[in-house]
């Protein structure tokens, strides 16, 4: 039996989200229905919301970082039961069988992953709704579980902004001994800079901007390089074995390799985005990799979530009511946010 | 004490190469002087003699391909001895103290390597000068020994043309099981086929030009993908491993990154360049790497030697005089030879 759901939606490119009533499916066997208690907000939302990939089905209800908990779940479902505190991605299912799905890489599923919203459900062909909404219904193997003692709260960015910076220093193995550079210091970049510190890397931020200095070292930075210093930039030349390049835009990243190390890599996670053309001298000299990451597998979420409740890291949140996601994402636009809003689901009933 | 040498000298930018008279510089304790055999022609001569990289210094003679026999050693040398024959690539010295030249990889030296040719000396901040000349002295450390049933004149290109391929198919780890694609069957492509062939790798040709198939395939690649082919790009998505791309000049990374497969690269090798305007989605999707490599490290260009000389694998080339350079010049720059000229410098005294 479907179920009644209410969520915040766009209607149409350009307009601000309202409320929209809609009906989530009736229960599969490995179905897990999710009452959702908090949800952050993502620069991918407000992208979606306007369209600006050109790919947006509408309405389109936004939200991937979704933390709640189980309400119902089909017959086959082993994984949680009714009232079991979960977590639901960017991703609510893939092929599965396909070989990177096979190696936990299940963003990089060959049929493509189906994503949490503006996806195509694998079954109905329905389009997905995300997590700006009361409650969700996902298939189990995609539902994380949310360790015991990790605030619900400030989880939610870690399901797309966590798990983003996550995978790749886990994959360009950031740990001791291992000089980080973290450019931008948004959503992103804050989460990069507290889960590499607490890897134990050497973690220096890049910014275009000496006032962020302070915030860099209150995440718990250990350097800030100014990009805007040139003289900086050169005495800082070959010195990082791994860039994380959260800059939201596309954007030069001669720069950035400049300052990787011999065999380093610049790992782009932040841009959609066209890349100025750029001299290979940057990659030649050196060795050097520039690479691309996006979010991470299932497997990799749930020990990022894991890992994050052992060591206490968890996003800076702003908490807002369902009812200012419009004035939100404007705040966001202009980066006036330390360092994620997360929507507490609980106001969306409010006027 | 000095010794005079007769070499081809550009004397200016865009002057043909010429007869010069030059001195070598008398033997210091660890330096071996070589009498030049044989001396490959590298697209660098070219670009080098015609100062496109805006930085050579005149008289400039090219020619870092080099083989021949030691005629003399300083009384330090214990590595050759007069008769031995030898071989010289693209650098003869570095600082060999830095982390990079203690771990063999002198091109990427911290100092920066001296250049064979357009370089300043380490001692006396001379100018140095190539192989397009009789005889040449260098400092042991930067000797390499020419493996016994090496043949000589088509050993030449192995010094550039061969450990610039040899390095990246080492370092990613081409082999049994990987799928390489070589972009570009020039100097450097044709070199890449035949040592990815005789690592064991499945080897594919990427052209533009249908034309060369049969060449691709003579040189021992399993497969040829026509770029031009939208629809065989499209199949080939995600295949290879491994994209070496010798292409020469600045070009779209886009379409070999997306035959690259889930975390494979495609490592330019061929073009000192820009490369223009491409979009993230080239490097997020499949976490792959676009990356630059240049030449290779002393003990590395040793056993590629060795290596090929174990296989029998040896670039296919055209001998020409040192009196038709300029004409080579004009034949390389239309990709008019298969697939390297080699100088015979014993004609470097005709009329």
């Amino acid at each position: 039996m479907m179920t009644q759901a209410i969520g915040y939606a766009a209607y149409e490119a350009g307009a601000p989200l309202a409320p929209f009533n809609f009906e989530r499916r009736e229960l599969r066997g490995n179905d897990v229905a999710v009452r959702i208690e908090y949800c952050g907000v993502c620069h991918s939302d407000l992208h979606q919301s306007r369209n600006d990939w050109h790919n947006t089905a509408y309405p389109c209800v936004p939200g991937h970082e979704i933390v709640g908990e189980v309400i119902a779940v089909g017959p086959e479902v082993t994984k949680v039961a009714p009232g079991s505190k979960v977590a639901i991605g960017c991703l609510v299912d893939s092929c599965r069988v396909c070989s990177p799905c096979q190696h936990g890489l299940e963003q990089f599923c060959e049929q493509y992953a189906t994503a949490t919203y503006n996806g195509k459900d694998r079954v109905t062909g329905d389009l997905t709704y995300g997590g700006y909404s009361d409650h969700i219904v996902t298939r189990e193997e995609f539902v994380l579980t949310v360790p015991d003692g990790l605030d619900m709260e400030r989880a939610a960015p870690l399901l797309c902004a966590g798990i983003t910076t996550w995978s790749p220093l886990r994959h360009w193995n950031a740990g001791p001994g291992k000089r980080v550079a973290v450019a931008g210091l948004g959503g992103l970049g804050h989460m990069a800079v507290k889960l590499a510190v607490a890897l134990g890397a050497d973690v220096t931020v890049v910014t275009t901007s000496a006032s962020k200095a302070d915030d860099a070292r209150a995440l718990g930075a250990h350097d800030v390089l100014l990009s805007t210093d040139a003289a900086a930039m050169a005495a800082a030349r070959n010195r990082f074995d791994l860039v994380l390049d959260t800059i939201p835009v596309g954007h030069d990243v001669a720069p950035y390799l400049g300052i990787t190390a011999l065999d380093g890599a610049t790992v782009v996670l932040g841009a959609i985005d066209m890349l100025p053309s750029f001299h290979t001298g940057s990659l030649l000299m050196g060795r050097k990799t520039l690479a691309g990451s996006i979010i991470g597998g299932i497997a990799e979420t749930q020990e990022m979530l894991d890992f994050c409740a052992e060591k206490g890291v968890l996003p800076d949140c702003e908490t807002i009511s369902m009812q200012s996601i419009n004035e939100a994402f404007e705040r966001m636009e202009r980066s006036d946010v330390k360092y994620r809003f997360v929507i507490d689901m609980n106001t969306l009933q409010e006027r």
